[in-house]
């Protein structure tokens, strides 16, 4: 099954030409989520050719500007492109008072259902389904902000075709050996599960943290991420400053990724003090060396 | 004194690669004054090496999304840009409202002082200063709407140095003649203003006529504008349409134009049903033949 991460905003709270703001898309099969959606999200979108009236889900980490400011444009687009379909909104509380005030003034009725999940301090499982469940973390920030964990499900076994052929077991059964469950032959015979089928799948996870700083314990709740996007606005000579905005060093987001083992590192949230990232990419490897710089189109296959 | 129209977006509601959302920049000398401010604006101005700092007033003319969406993005640059200098917004009843409450939870108070006009459907003239006069007229849409007319004041005359020098008049009678006033010469010759005068550059004029129909009643209001900018969402076949959407076809602007004497007309606000503007442009032409269309980052000098 797909699972990938694309890149639509690299930047941080200022634009350029090189990088928008920050939001991503979480591609799991033909699920489209997005995650934050600053300024031009919806430019972005065209631009990388994402399918976005496919979004169902989309999640915002904080309301500062660069992360939910094209919400409401591209809320606007999917009501004038007749979507129908239902959309999920995890955000902040006012997230919604913002928008519903926009729509009102707009005296606009979008065509289609919107909800809004306000994130809370102290529910970390925020959704669940048969393919994948998703974890908001509050983080610290200078207003309230949340760095969201994605994990799929646990998979069934894969029938062994050979193996099962062999003993005329019905297709019936598949199901439950699917699942793990023995079978008995009609003499009696017990066959292991392990005898009929493979391991399945492993199980892959994205962690998405920004905008904070050094956080030993998320790393924990994290723990054994495969894929980890974690801001590295500033370099480490920026230590103290990155500190006081609540905002992370590149050295910081690897130290962080080594904490929770992760499988690869994606760094991103630059500062525009920076011409490009190669100084930022530098640093992070220099602690944990499977981290790559995110670029805007950028698409990651995430394996384990 | 320059005085010039850049567009920013040419687009309607849904942005697309070659058209942003409606925003225009107006500059008379170093002046810089925004007009209207869809999603995506600070990047257009960027794009095209506005300095927009510069920018001390913003007209919104309406609250549908693709004419103000890229406001709080913008404001919240001037701000991280370290600005202090003060901004006066022009806008609808609930621009302010909105506005602050994206400021309030981004728990940020802006480096510079802001002041919103709120527009109403009685007072035109809404500023004034030495250099420009500007109204708002209010135009039918489907929320409250209002359309932009610029005029430059009338300008003093220019001295004829050959002439004032051969009377020796002094300097510091320049003032009063250039201001029309005639001087008195010592043996008591009447020397007339026009002996002393060249006529001043004539007063220039832009209006801004989005989302609206058409609008006899507005024609005598802007009569005689140079620049008119009056959106052409559809071609004539969509007339009834256009009426229902309280847009305007391609024909009607130009028939518009025509009403009230327009030197020059720029279409724009183009319906993303059109490739590209051509047969937008060849309708609007046949009624009225000064007419070009508006493609982002034009910049059109404006002249009498």
């Amino acid at each position: 099954m797909l699972f990938s991460l694309t890149i639509l905003g690299s930047g941080s709270a200022l634009p350029t030409a090189e990088r928008n703001h920050t939001a991503q898309v979480l591609q799991m099969d033909d699920r489209v989520i997005l995650i934050d959606c600053g300024e031009g999200t919806q430019h972005q979108l065209r631009r990388f050719g994402i399918k976005f009236q496919k979004i169902n889900h989309i999640y915002i980490s904080h309301l500062h500007g660069d992360h939910y400011l094209g919400l409401a444009g591209l809320l606007s687009t999917f009501h004038l492109q007749g979507r129908t379909r239902s959309l999920t909104i995890f955000g902040p509380k006012g997230l919604e008072e913002i928008t519903r005030l926009q729509f009102d003034y707009a005296e606009t009725k979008p065509g289609y259902p919107i909800e809004f999940v306000t994130l809370t301090d102290d529910k970390y499982p925020i959704y669940e389904d048969k393919v994948i469940s998703v974890e908001a973390h509050p983080v610290p920030h200078r207003i309230p902000c949340w760095a969201f964990y994605f994990k799929e499900k646990p998979k069934k076994r894969n029938i062994n075709k050979e193996a099962v052929d062999s003993y005329n077991i019905p297709i019936s059964a598949y199901d439950r050996i699917k699942n793990g469950g023995d079978f008995v032959l009609p003499d009696g015979t017990v066959l292991k599960n392990t005898e009929l089928t493979y391991n399945p799948p492993p199980r892959r996870s994205y962690a998405f943290v920004t905008d904070t700083g050094f956080n030993p314990v998320l790393a924990e709740k994290i723990h054994g991420v495969n894929l980890l996007y974690h801001e590295a606005t500033f370099l480490h000579d920026m230590t103290e400053s990155a500190t006081d905005k609540f905002h992370s060093t590149a050295r910081q987001a690897a130290e962080f990724a080594e904490l929770c083992e992760a499988g690869q590192l994606v760094i991103g949230h630059f500062s525009t003090r920076y011409k490009n990232a190669d100084l930022l990419l530098q640093e992070a490897r220099e602690v944990f060396p499977n981290t790559f710089a995110a670029e805007d189109g950028m698409e990651i296959l995430i394996a384990v």
